[in-house]
């Protein structure tokens, strides 16, 4: 971002979200409807006040021979003739979505805006969900020759563990850690307490992944309404303010083959520079985040690359505790993608209600002690887009 | 738009487009590597001094396995790693790409931005293309029950000649105009001139259209940069600068049956109202324009819904010729979708190609005579998604 925009404090004053899981009598429609009216309901605006939708969505074209899913959505809220538009950036979709959104309030351009992400997936067979996911690959020079993504992530973790001397178990302990903060989330998908044993002992999927290290296939919805921080102040909500005070936004090489390092994500590490440098803050003044864990590896390399934990360093982290939610740094009390769930479009909004719930305090069993300032970080591809949001309590 | 935004003018300083036609050797980074290239070289800027990727890009996710399409041109132009985003919106994704670059430099976000659109078509079986166009529409409530395009908009063409007595001939005047266009553009998909009488008489598609009511099935790419006026005036480039003065965005219901009314499409009167309030500008004060024409009527009411003629009179201005190359108000001097092409996500990007080089005087054979106003405008469904720019010789 440059500084010579003239941005105005941004605040996210309305959340809403449906469980997470597997909702075979669900539409598309039906989802949005929960989230998308619970977030307008949330923020105690006016549905008429709503002045533009943008709308994280992966893949509904073709899984659910739906696109132009900014309109259907805006149709299905009855939000009236205002503008969407639709965002894709694989399983950065929300997390951008979020970011335009709030770009839009920041420079001016709209007061209210309406950031929604959603994704219907368990209704397909298991090949054409593959299929779908792939296509956020490089389809000439990976996916042609037959890579998915569990493999293409398999190769960073094996490339990991040996360059760092990382033990296989720093992945499982990130699984146990998420299926632990799952069981504390209402909306998570799955509530099953896991072992590292049973972690590594499952289903075995990309050598070095068994199931347990892979985030899961979900059917969900999330909305945030966004305005300026002084608009919030007047709504006199009985709640600490939620403003956004960093926002980045970075890219790389889609084919994992042409990036510098298989061990540093340079999206991860550009998107938050420029969060850190709006919000005016260091890593070490974030007290929790939202981490993209698409892979368990994921999220150890990306806590390195957000500057939580020196490189080599974030499965130890995890071993020591440090990102329990008793932790020193919580890192995904949401359960994330691996236990929350992962549906693609919805997943960045997600991080962010999560992250704006702590930080209200009102996260109920999983709430955090420590819960000023929170940072939510959503990847696509193989780390070939990044958005990073810092959230801080006022 | 709100006048809270204090924006920077902003211009367009490079353009390129592929050929538009049925390219089977041609894949998507092909297309885009050769648009992308053009604009860049066009605008004689450095690529390190492009911040910031908007792709329009409609369902190379369905049509060629294709997701994360910002990620991946970014990659092919060798761009580093520079922000991406896509964006989707049925058939106004190209438009609305242009939009979001261009208030991305306008609000001051950045300040070197490119902006593309690219679609890939011709290479499935006209029964996916179909249904890959058809998501575009709402699945549950129209195409569930058999509705595609054409016959949605062949609806409204009945519609239309019923409540404004308009004759039939109309419709095919629209045609041999675009057709007559396209035949002075060495990048139009078709070069073939047709009569009133063919038009009418072409193969039967959804009553009353035939074959040469539609726009056509196209493989292209087009890209332009993007950056202030104050910059591109130190270009010192040996052409008139073309300023963008008017952006409008709006929406409307996805489905059909929703609409207030079947014969004038609010999206278009919403967003023209946005851009001519942002511009000063009165429609009288538009030398010419290209006009989303994905069938015949649509050319016709989107020429009515932005002010050019009163309603029930578009046609009758086609055939009076004031909408020709040489009339008072030319309308698609490009082909428009129906001769040059529609390949969807570049679309809006193809009118602004042609706005932009109209204005610098460098559109050849069918270059106009008064070409210092010019305005793009783009649907997408049925008008569910609109955007509309002006664009100034200065």
């Amino acid at each position: 971002m440059r500084s010579v925009a003239k941005l105005r404090e941004v605040a996210v004053v309305g959340i809403g979200e449906t469980k997470f899981g597997s909702f075979p009598d669900r539409s598309l429609r039906d989802l949005v409807s929960e989230a998308g009216n619970k977030a307008i309901i949330d923020s105690g605006l006016p549905k008429e006040k709503i002045q533009a939708l943008y709308l994280g969505n992966f893949n509904s074209s073709y899984l659910c021979g739906q696109s132009h899913m900014g309109a259907l959505v805006s149709e299905e809220l009855n939000l009236g003739n205002i503008p969407t538009l639709r965002v894709e950036n694989a399983c950065a979709s929300g997390g951008l979505a979020f970011r335009m959104g709030m770009m839009m309030v920041a420079t001016g351009v709209y007061d209210y805006v309406l950031v929604g992400g959603v994704e219907k997936m368990t209704h397909r067979e298991t090949e054409v969900v593959t299929s779908a996911l792939a296509s956020a690959a490089d389809s000439e020079f990976e996916t042609a020759l037959g890579a998915t993504f569990p493999s293409l992530f398999a190769m960073i973790a094996n490339r990991y563990m040996y360059e760092y001397k990382s033990p296989r178990e720093h992945l499982a302990m990130v699984a146990v850690q998420n299926h632990d903060n799952a069981l504390l989330n209402p909306d998570a998908q799955m509530h099953k307490k896991i072992t590292v044993e049973k972690a590594l002992t499952g289903l075995p999927v990309a050598s070095p992944f068994t199931l347990y290290d892979c985030s899961l296939i979900t059917d969900g919805a999330v909305f945030v309404v966004i305005t300026t921080s002084e608009i919030a102040k007047s709504l006199n909500q009985k709640r600490p303010l939620v403003e956004v005070v960093g926002s980045g936004h970075a890219g790389d090489s889609i084919q994992l083959a042409l990036k510098k390092s298989l061990t540093t994500f340079s999206a991860t590490v550009d998107a938050a520079k420029q969060a850190y440098d709006m919000a005016k803050l260091r890593p070490e003044d974030i007290n929790f985040a939202e981490v993209h864990d698409c892979f368990t590896i994921t999220q150890i390399i990306n806590t390195e690359d957000l500057g939580f934990f020196e490189k080599g360093l974030g499965g130890k982290a995890v071993e020591q505790g440090l990102t329990s939610i008793e932790g020193k740094l919580p890192i995904n009390p949401s359960g994330g993608l691996k236990a929350k769930g992962h549906p693609i479009g919805a997943t960045g909004l997600s991080q962010i209600f999560e992250v704006t719930l702590q930080l209200r305090g009102e996260a109920g069993e999983r709430q955090l002690k420590n819960a000023e300032i929170g940072l939510a970080h959503n990847i696509g591809g193989t780390a070939a887009s990044c958005s990073v949001h810092i959230l801080r309590r006022r």
